[in-house]
């Protein structure tokens, strides 16, 4: 077989059908965030402000968080030098588990190199090794748990997206004695609607299940502590594995799960995917405490973004730019065709130097692509107005129906 | 189901089995490496020499890489504040990457979150997304790359241990049109011992196969410019895919593969554990290229840190301490009981402040279980000397065989 002739065919196909992703290459700027200088692909340069960041509340660049990095760097050295298990268990790897069990109000905590690991090393394992486990998968599930669920070969039921109905009638038709886990998120990361946590946690215990719920899009956001959802509506005890990420609203790298002692000990002892891995570096994880930390005590940076998400919402509608309404930070501007959402967002970058990746098929329905907006606390007045002005004017040339006002 | 009293039998069962693992605490002190000052669990710390880490050159307290990250975290913040595709990727990634596709004199390059992802997202891929491959995987292949090719569900055949015979004797068995990919590694991490890579590619290109080489215990160490055992023995370019780590021998944290264009634009627009994460920090990727940088160039850590592993092997041998013969710098001092082993590792731990990781069951066969020694350049003739002195006397205390001298 000419291997790299299908590569190249298989890549072919992701151009003609408009899928090939491009990377925009970029340098943000400590202290200037959202600012970023831009990488063209001819060498040269431009400013651009980045609109799709996942680093929600600009914590990347919290002076805490930067000082604890650095301190830890010319205290411990660049990485942690060994798994877990051999040699690669630092102070300050101790201290964050420490810190996220505070967090969800948990027992224990455990950190893998990502949520992505998290999601599919947990829900891997405990598919694995708990004997004729039945997991719940909500229909739109994250890609990292939709993984681990299929790596652990374990009976797999998916319920409709949030449907707590659909859910109950599902586990109904299964022997009540065998062992259930529903796993769901908090808050989706492409729609931003937030699951009936309550009414899902309602049904799981019921039918005597463990919960597994990824706030990754939520931890540092909601809750008086940045807990998450789970944490703002009272329901942290009642989850049996709050899992989330050090990479979004924490500004850093890694990702955890928390719960028992028993279940993380568990999962600690038994997945290949937290065992067999060099640890995250002692920075990372004192710059991950650092800024747990800080989002636990101030409501600064969660207040302002919300009023800069509210002030947003209100501009669009009154532009009668189109954008889902939900109940979370994430503001989908929705444009339902692939070519014009590609072609809408390089005239963004291009002209208006204003960043936010297109979201296409596969990641989202056909006919539902959108642009993801994730404006922050740093995006000022002036930046909402260039954003918005910029969007009505694409809006006018590109043909696009306007949402009635 | 009563879930949490399910996860105590289970783990105590790896209590009576002697399997339990208790993890280390470590601080090490960037400057002092390889000290570091052990936490214990009553809340007392005391002074250790590590001796199995896997930042085996020590590059991890490097000033120039130190120096990277600083400065990346000044420049650009602490978190990527995105994946790849969605703000994610930073110049130093782009960077990184060219530097890796150069270390190994390939098109391109693709890091991940570690080098687990990188085995498991790239091997997953290949395995799923070519119809009809045949995976033929050494039987000592590392975790994560079991794992990557049972995920794949693609048709696998595990040959014996660095034998090129059995190898062939395979891949003659099956049809010769079905596409092929033969994976292994350089430096097996727990034997030390090194594949001929030669004759396994020998075999492979008579199959018209793809090639896929982890060498994650290799880079940085061998080779005139740190590109592993395929650089040293000039066979880089026969391999499809090169594959390593940036968290051992690099001293960082992140994996990566290099290969064709095609092959890394491939695995960059198919694999989920590469697209559905959050980017390395930008401080990972400049440390790593700075010591990628550094270990191209200088040959004194190489030299060093041979010469630290021959000195302690002429030493184990002087006292007929058993160990492992192999051509590596990995030094297993073979025990051959999991209780004395644990054993031996405590009190070397508590008495002599000699920190070595016990390796036991599953980790090796039964009967096989070892202290897995790592001298670095760092340590000194004086702490080889303490090593083997504590060796000395509690081999005469647990009455352990020595070898003929
Ligand atoms: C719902 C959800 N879970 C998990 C992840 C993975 O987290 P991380 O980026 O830390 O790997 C993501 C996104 O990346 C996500 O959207
Ligand atoms: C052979 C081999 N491949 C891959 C890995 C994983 O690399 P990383 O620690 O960067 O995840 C390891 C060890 O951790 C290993 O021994």
């Amino acid at each position: 077989m000419d291997f790299n002739r299908y590569f190249t065919l298989q890549l072919d196909k992701l151009h003609t059908a408009g899928n090939y992703r491009v990377f925009a290459e970029l340098e943000r700027h400590s202290g200037g965030f959202p600012r970023a200088t831009r990488h063209r692909g001819d060498g040269t340069t431009h400013d651009v402000t980045v609109w799709c960041s996942n680093d929600y509340l600009g914590m990347g660049q919290n002076p805490k968080v930067i000082a604890a990095m650095h301190a830890a760097i010319d205290q411990y050295g660049a990485g942690a030098g060994g798994t877990r298990n051999i040699s690669g268990t630092n102070h300050a790897h101790v201290l964050l588990e420490r810190e996220l069990a505070d967090l969800h109000g948990k027992e224990a905590a455990l950190i893998f190199s990502s949520g992505y690991v998290s999601n599919w090393a947990a829900l891997g394992t405990l598919g694995a090794k708990i004997p004729g486990l039945i997991i719940y998968s909500d229909a739109l599930n994250h890609a990292s748990m939709i993984e681990g669920i299929r790596h652990s070969r374990a009976e797999k039921r998916v319920w409709r997206h949030n449907d707590p109905k659909h859910l109950a009638e599902l586990m109904a038709a299964d022997d009540p004695a065998a062992p259930k886990l529903v796993a769901f998120e908090s808050v989706y990361s492409m729609d931003g609607d937030i699951a009936p946590i309550a009414e899902i946690l309602d049904v799981a215990e019921r039918f005597g299940a463990m919960t597994y719920l990824d706030e990754v899009h939520a931890v540092g956001m909601y809750g008086p502590r940045g807990g998450g959802v789970a944490e703002r509506e009272g329901l942290m005890d009642r989850v049996t594995i709050i899992e989330g990420t050090l990479g979004k609203a924490f500004g850093v790298m890694g990702g955890y799960i928390t719960g028992t002692r028993a279940v993380c000990d568990f999962i600690r002892s038994f997945a290949s995917g937290f065992i067999f891995t060099t640890a995250i570096p002692p920075a990372l994880a004192a710059g991950a405490t650092a800024s747990i930390k800080h989002l636990k005590q101030s409501q600064a940076e969660r207040t302002a973004h919300r009023n800069n998400v509210a002030k947003f919402r209100a501009m669009l509608d009154a532009k009668g730019i189109p954008h889902m309404h939900n109940p979370s930070h994430i503001v989908p501007v929705m444009v339902g065709d692939a070519k014009k959402c590609k072609w809408i967002s390089d005239i963004l970058l291009d002209t208006y130097g204003v960043y936010v990746q297109p979201i296409n098929y596969p990641t989202v329905p056909v006919g539902t692509e959108r642009l993801r907006f994730t404006p922050t606390p740093m995006h000022s007045d002036d930046d909402l107005r260039h954003l918005v002005d910029s969007l009505c004017d694409l809006w006018s040339q590109c043909a696009l129906s306007r949402a009635v006002a």
